[in-house]
This record gives structure tokens, sequence and C-alpha cells, in this order.
């Protein structure tokens, strides 16, 4: 299998640099192409034009800056598209990656979607992630040479937006949204005199302890588990107020705390007052009338 | 040395039974005289009144519903208070913790606080944590009893708010505002169709990957360490405007990030930009003019 790269920023140069250790044939094609220069010692083909580097390769692999700039590079060459297989690894809105894949459809190509969810320097490792979704046949054929790139990579669903909703989801609500509420806690500790890096504040403690629950909270999710037999969902709500409290009375602004009480408010209006912590899941979406 | 524990619900009765079984001569009183019975058979001697019970030990551990109740409890007794140490293990407002250190001054006992980290089933093992602060003698005196109780506990200040300031922080603006937003992320995929107990969905991925970030952070705050060679703030925000939108688009109310993405708007206009996520701890706080 030959890969073509386009794009050969951190992100590409890393991953053409792991299909080519992995022993695929790599070929490259960069807008500015002194960039890539230090890529053709390594083994990677680089190509002067995009025509160039996609007659080179059964497999194109995007990772420019963003849509518009794969839609420039792309323009004009469609038509050596066809009968390749082209993997996206552009993060965007799950609307893109739809009409991406019919864009590529119309051009006789098949299209796998990927997210990448790690740095640049953790490709090659086993401990990367790419979230894949869109053609399963696509996925199969390819997965090897992807794992070699990340390798705890993952096919997530047939539907080519799946892997952007898996990324705004868990790398944005959840990742991005608990480092944030770790810097409202760290400000806040600052502010008391509490340096948070200290070994007693045992912040490895909290970051455990949240590993357990949240995979537990998964598995009741998964069995639609609303109610509990420990505190409930207002015994929660009653501790968020005093927390939030205790943060207003030192200066702090606690706009994240503020908004998961507002969050938990909703959820008890909505009838989930003795239900379980969980049960606000229930009751996130905007009604629509 | 002996302990009079005030309050046997569940975390009263958990704490007594650890220390009786860590060889304790443990005395107990609860308000409610038959709840507390099953407890004779293990060792712990029950008592009728709260004067019964403070004669009987050399420590009192308060763990009450609540302040108004341990307030209840005490009045009329504070006599017998004299010569001892009171360790509250019942989680508060920090300025709480202050009251109660100056009336047990002045009732010429020791005062230490303790805010308990863990649920009443993790109590006598070596992963639990209750969190100490104040008079450090006391814990000085006490933490063998401390640790055969919660095994990570740890002293974390003399100021007697301080382990309710650590748990404002920890327990409450990270750690539950982090499994708000996995609410957040859970309600979003369910939305979209994705199960996020699926293996594939990677979810102990994130929480590994999260542990890492975080160790990281505490480390550069340590060093006010705010440039970044990566992804600056200004970078993160526009991946938050656009993950946000995702959310919007499929009717979530998206409240935790939008608090965030306002939390890094604020942090931008305060000129932290070009610098790491982590600058954001510099502009949390309310300017007061």
């Amino acid at each position: 299998m030959r890969y073509t790269v386009l794009g050969t920023g951190l992100m590409g140069a890393a991953v053409a640099r792991a299909l080519v250790q992995a022993g695929y044939e790599v070929s490259a094609w960069n807008r500015t192409p002194g960039r890539a220069a230090p890529l053709a010692k390594e083994g990677i083909v680089l190509c002067a034009t995009v025509d160039q580097a996609l007659r080179a390769g059964d497999a194109v692999i995007l990772l420019l800056l963003d849509r518009a700039a794969a839609e420039d590079a792309l323009r004009g060459h469609e038509g050596l598209l066809a009968g390749k297989d082209v993997i996206n690894l552009m993060t965007g809105l799950p609307e893109e990656a739809v009409e991406l894949a019919e864009a590529t459809a119309s051009a006789g190509a098949r299209y796998l979607d990927g997210a990448i969810e790690c740095y640049p320097s953790d490709i090659a490792t086993e401990a990367a992630l790419i979230n894949c979704s869109g053609d399963a046949q696509v996925w199969s054929d390819h997965n090897k040479a992807i794992k070699a790139v990340a390798g705890r990579s993952a096919f997530v669903g047939t539907e080519p937006g799946a892997a952007n909703v898996l990324d705004a989801a868990l790398a944005g609500t959840f990742h991005s949204v608990a480092l944030g509420a770790l810097c409202e806690a760290f400000s806040f500790l600052r502010a008391s005199g509490i340096d948070p890096s200290r070994p007693e504040i045992a912040l490895d403690y909290w970051l455990d302890f949240l590993k357990e629950e949240a995979l537990g909270m998964a598995k009741k999710l998964e069995g639609d588990e609303f109610t509990t037999v420990e505190a409930t969902l207002s015994v929660y709500l009653a501790a968020i107020r005093q927390w939030r409290h205790t943060m207003l009375g030192v200066g702090q602004r606690a706009s994240l705390m503020t908004a998961h009480m507002h969050n938990l408010e909703i959820a008890e209006a909505a009838g989930c007052g003795e239900l379980g912590f969980l049960s606000q899941v229930t009751s996130t979406s905007i009604q629509r009338s």
C-alpha cells in the first residue's frame, strides 16, 4: 500500500514518518516545499505538485491546515482521486465530514474520516489514538497502517461525522472542560495560599477517583440506571451550592461551578432530584416546541 | 488513646468501626440510639448521653449531620471538653471551621479539622483520604489513628479552614464539575446515537490523558510557567468555539462548554491569548475596584 500525505506540518510530518517506519511507501506534498525538505532524508518522496503526489499513492491522507486549505489543494485534481481512498485526518465539524464524504464519493473514491486525539509527539506510540468513522471497508483495508501511526486507533461508526462527534464530546466537552475546572480549582487554591503541586494535596487521588467514577457512570448509563442508593442529585446540588458559596466568598468567579449548579437545578426541576447525579443526562437537551 | 465518636450515621459508624479494628477504645453517641445498637456487638461502647460519651474519650470526633446538629449536641457540655482534642470530620465552609476552632479553644480544647474525601465503604482502606488542617500537634498526636481510618490522610495546613478550602477546590470545583462535564458529553453522545460505554469509545484513554495533563499543569503552576511552545490559549478558544457549535447544532444546551468558553474569552481579553491554556488561572478572580 502506497500512501500520499497532503500537508506536512508538525502532525503531517509525524504521520508520514510513522508510515515510512512501518514499511509503507510514502509520498508527500506541502504548500511550502522548504518546510517539508528534511523529510526527504527519512525516506519520504517529496512531490513538487499535488498532481504528482496523488498519482504516487493508493490512499490520500489529508492533514492540511483546515478544510479550506484541503479544498484549495484538491481543486482541479478530483479526477485523480477515482479508485483511491481518501483518509481525512483533519478534525472539524461532523457536517464537514459528511460533505467531504459526499464530494469524495462523487469523485469515485472511498472515504474514511479520522480525528487525531493526541499530540504530534505521541504519534507512532501504542497509546496514541485516532478515532475513525465512515466506510468500514476502508477502515478494514487501512487499519494496520493507521495503528502503526496511533496504536489505540479504533473504528467508532459508519456515520462519517462520528469521529468528530466523539471529538467534540470527549476531547471538548469532557477533557477540555475538566482541565478548565482544574484551572478554576488551581486559581482558588492559589488565592487561598495553598500550592496545589504539594504532594499532600493529593491531586493524583482525585484523578484516580475520577477515572473510577467515570467508568462506573458509563456502565450505569449503558443500563439506563438513573436511580441511586447513595447521595441523590438534590444532595449533590446542596453540596455544590456550598462549594460555590465558599469560592465566591474569596473572590473567585466560579463560572464553571455556576454552570454546573445550573445544570443540576434544571435536572431537579425536571424531576430528577431523588435520582442519582447521572440522571442529569436526561435533561441537557434543548426542548424544541 | 480513647476516642469518642459523636454521630453514628453511615460515616460515623464506619469511622468508629475502623478505630476499634485498629485497637483503640471507642465510645459513641447517636441522637437516635436504636440506629447505633448494632455497633455494640463490634466492641464499641454505646453511651446514652453526650456527657457519658465525652467523659469516655481523650479525643472527640464530630460526625453529626451538620454544624447545627453538632452545636445542639455539645451545648451545655463545653466544660467536659477542657484538656481534650476535638477532631471535626464534618465538611463545611472554611469559616465554620475557623469559628469551631475558636469555640474549641475557648473551651480549653485543641482543634483539628478534617474533610473526608471518600465514601463510607472506602473507610479503613489504604486508598481512602481525609484532609486535615488546624493544630499541627493534634495531627501529630492522632495521625496514626486517622490513617487507620483513611490510609492516605494528610495534614494540609495550619489554617483550620484549609481542609474545607481543598474540599471546595478539588472535590467541588474539579471533581464534581469534571463529572458534570462527563454527563454533558454522555448526553451529547446519546443524542448522536453513540453508546459511550462501548470499549472503542476509549473513555479510559481520556481519563489517563487527563491525569497526565493535570499533573503536568500542577508542576507548571508551581513554577508560574504560563508560556507555551504548543497550542496557545487563543488556539484552544477557537477549538472550544467549534466544539460548542457542534453541540448546539444537535440541540445540546452545552452549559459547561459555554462557561468554559467564557473563561477563556476573559483570559484572552486579559492578555493571555498567546500564553498557554493554564494562564487562565491568572484571570479567574473578581477584581474589586
